[in-house]
């Protein structure tokens, strides 16, 4: 059986295990008060240009959205997103367990846009019977795979600033939205267009770990407090620099971030030349196929992949997930079964 | 200028007034232990015909809502309701302050059906990875005006039981909606088609006032400790009880809601005769009229309306809203008017 | 049986239902828009000498605690109380339920010292794994009926300042405590020695009530959206506004309460002329005598006194409470028990 | 410069990292779902002789703390700890946060009575104002270090039970209290002793991990949901499944545990020989010595130990503390230091 169904199903990549087994006996203090918290920080810094910036590392991607938005929301505010953000739907109420609201906007391919954002805004007024927005979450890539371009971000942003909101870019899938191709944002962009975002590690190499990347101001005072206070912070917080420096290394993030969009997108090839319609077009990692019932019992045979729903009563949506880890012979099995069909 | 906007314009109905005054200088113990709250919760017993029930009084809506809607949670519920549902619109997010997810289903008048209630809580599944739905919430009247019928609250409950969901009835405005002509429900009725509800005071007569009626057992320990910790437990618990027991006097609250009604039912059939569309149908004391701006300006003159949104370029919903203290004057006047459009 | 167990046995001064009764009919906005609330908000700030101090209404005491705390406080900060303090022993927990800690400091009389909360400030230092003390609340009088003088209050918001923390002034029983003969604060000194207080109608005259008076611009912002949210907003806040119009009017409320605190000094005077202890010597008008069991019994036969807590194997304390309500008779009756003791 | 100031000092035993890189490049489910973790809960299962317990892995001690608290309580509900209880004083309020409040009990040596419990409940007695205490929480070892006895266990739960009061264990350096000589409690006794607890990894020999053992049947509904909502589940679970099969395989947990209390109670012996005192005599692998500052400012040349707190003018306290990992030169060095104060 190959595994296709998501991007968190091996270990990490071999160089993360070295570099935790080199250092192993060392003694370090604790929290990621420690020089290879503070030697990936800086490293991150750098990367994304964002010399000013804080950087703060959490375990999972649950805690990161939770502390980030429970840290930034006043108590009567809440976070607007596409109605399939990650905050809306898989987190299991984490933002409303910190008494926020998921303020839900449609967004058929799982992206928001200015628009929409300035509507709920006015709609909103100043009513202090309804919860008041505080911020916007984005997903980098979406939950559908989809990508924001830099025009796209750029006008969210300019919204966000125009009616006092922050904007916050949940990057668990950052590596696989920068290596698409029609993804004209660079990382040096990211910084100076939204007030923090995060950079996902589980799903892009590491064991686990998530960095967070704070750029405005406001948003920086006493947040260690609030990952400590989230069971965010990690006893041996050197646990998170080390993977942190291994990823940024020679831009490993970003090259096997790479190679996996590579993957999909020959997958997405040959779905489409088989006929294979996508519930939605997705340029990174994660290919959404509409399959007859028939066709899914066959691949079913050889592949796991990811029941996304039913479309209608003749066809299922099924999620291909390729990753840093996907082995080029996996890959070759899908497309000649794809072929198949 | 005649205000028909909303239903808590004025006090209270004078009886009350004349009983806490007669009663203003008596000693009683505090927070709702005295004998005119045992007096009250027994007349709701005998009237809504449930001697098994648990009945407490709180001071306001929404401290209603989201003390009953905490205490029947567990931390991963959430609350199905309609998207139009007070406690999603208009509570400034009490319930997500409290950890809960509302969780929204279109409802274009209001009402949700038990299909509706049954596809959600096949959705979710038994993915902890969502919030689980732990309760349906609905209102009666809802905030379109709108009521079920027994056979829709029977279907709904039932739907309810099937999935082992609590039904909450928030009846902010239940003396209205018993009122309406159309609605089958009799009070004697509500206790056996639900878990809970609320018998609403503010905007029938009391000069505030809820009265919480519990009838599902394994939502009654301890309650009253909920009650407290939410703010809602009056140190004058006597004045809820001396409220209630006058309401319940001589079916004093269904007197007054039913003149209410039938003011409305006038003004609607006057909307109808000159041509205004109703953006629900109502049988209850709200009515929203669509007018066009010319009209909405012309009425404005006089008469103070709530703006209930744009609905067209040319049209705006106003809701005009009848009460226990509606003054046939100025029903007069609005009918007059609304034959000058 | 005489009840002077507690001060909220009665229902409201005289004056505060010919109000209510008189201005019946009236229609008003809602939610404390009205302009009943606007006077009565202008007549604090004259009266407390604060032009521009944000003047709220809320029903209670518990709402107005958690509000107030709730709104001022970051998710990772607590406040600093008296052990004995309100809302660490007597409001099931509704500052936690909020998400903030209660840090108690231990305090005999009720009353805290600057020099204890620069101690925990320096305890707490600046390390994240431990809640940070963003407060100071302390109650006026305190719950063992004790008050701060100008002189501790000042030195106590001087080290509030100097260590950053907000000062916040519990005033449920703020007419007691201003009408203390020791006390030398005038309402006029309150507002520049704390950030934020309360004036509680209450347990002072009203049926229900409590205004919170902002005195620190950083914590106005959106207050009323902290209101709706937490339940405190009635929809008829006018009946807020007319309490505290006719309260504050000819200074109602600090004549009643100075009668008050009269008749518990008289008691005060008889208990130590008859030998029976003090648990903690009050100024105010609430008492704490401690009785031999055989004393207790007498006294029960004619009066419900609240029973404060057993001393020791002898002994019981018993609070004795004077009210606006309190009548000559009563306290007459209750001098000739202690006196037959 | 050598650190004995905490037990997280280092990586993790070496056969995780072995085992961790000889799975790396498996494909295995997530979320806990997968074999490894299968295979750890049934192996701790077989070792602790609780064959109907639940097992689950979370990353840290303060999310098991919280989900764990959280999960068992209802929202009017606290916790009883130790005044030193980790949950009380070194988790930033996260039990808090969650909407519940520490109950503080004195506690001069980190223990709490069976006594003392009881005396809590019954100073609640059934009075809805005040936090109803649910469940007690002790540390086992202690933040001082010392260790709870069978019988002491015993009686601790026989009084959680008659008054209805969940117990929890937290076991963060649960192997280091069953290496205390002195301690008379075995793995296969703790399930019948309480209703909940856990097993340390991060501070015995993993990278991190916690497994959360529950006994009572009440507690197991739906604790997966708990866990995800609250940020504690790992997308790679296999990660902990892996490291809780190492350290149960052989007993290596309670090996490496019962090696580093070994050495400390040398360093405890060198403590006592040299006449520094203890601040609490440890039986476990934390001490703390009350040193001079000239003493303390001595061993400061060589040994990073972690401050404890001003004693007195004199004297500071400081924590010594052994793991898994510390070398016995280390050991060597420090009571050579010792010696020659």
């Amino acid at each position: 059986m190959i595994y296709l169904n998501c991007d968190y199903l091996e270990g990490c990549h071999p160089a993360i295990l070295e570099a935790l087994t080199r250092t192993n006996l060392e003694q370090t203090v604790g929290y990621g008060m420690d020089d290879y918290c503070a030697q990936a920080k800086d490293m991150i810094r750098s990367r994304f240009a964002c010399p000013d910036s804080a950087v703060h590392f959490v375990v999972g991607g649950t805690q990161a959205n939770t502390i980030v938005i429970a840290s930034a929301l006043r108590p009567y505010e809440g976070a607007l997103c596409a109605h399939t953000g990650h905050i809306n739907v898989h987190e299991t109420g984490a933002i409303e367990s910190s008494g926020h609201k998921c303020m839900a906007i449609p967004a058929a391919d799982g992206k928001i846009t200015p628009e929409q954002i300035l509507a709920e805004v006015a709609l909103q007024g100043d009513d202090e019977h309804m919860v008041r927005p505080g911020m916007v979450y984005i997903s980098m890539s979406t939950e559908l795979g989809t990508v924001y371009t830099l025009a796209e971000l750029e006008a969210i942003y300019a919204a966000c600033r125009k009616t006092g909101l922050y904007l916050f870019v949940d990057g668990a899938r950052l590596g696989y939205a920068l290596a698409a191709p029609q993804c004209d944002i660079t990382p040096e962009d990211l910084p100076r267009l939204c007030d923090v975002f995060t950079i996902g590690g589980t799903k892009v190499g590491a064991l686990f770990g998530e960095a967070i990347v704070i750029n405005h101001p406001d948003l920086m005072p006493r947040f260690r407090y609030m990952i400590k206070q989230r069971g965010g912070m990690l006893a041996k917080g050197r646990l998170l620099g080390l993977q942190f420096t291994t990823l940024m290394q020679d831009d490993l993030y970003f090259r096997i971030a790479e190679k996996a969009v590579e993957q999909a997108q020959r997958i997405r090839t040959a779905l489409l030349d088989n006929n294979i319609p996508l519930l939605v077009d997705s340029p990174t990692n994660q290919l959404f196929g509409v399959f007859t019932h028939a066709q899914a019992a066959q691949l079913a045979k050889d592949f796991h992949l990811e029941n996304n729903g039913v479309v209608d009563d003749d066809h299922i949506a099924l999620r291909i997930c390729t990753s840093w880890a996907t082995t080029e012979e996996n890959v070759a099995a899908l497309l000649s079964a794809i072929a198949g069909l």
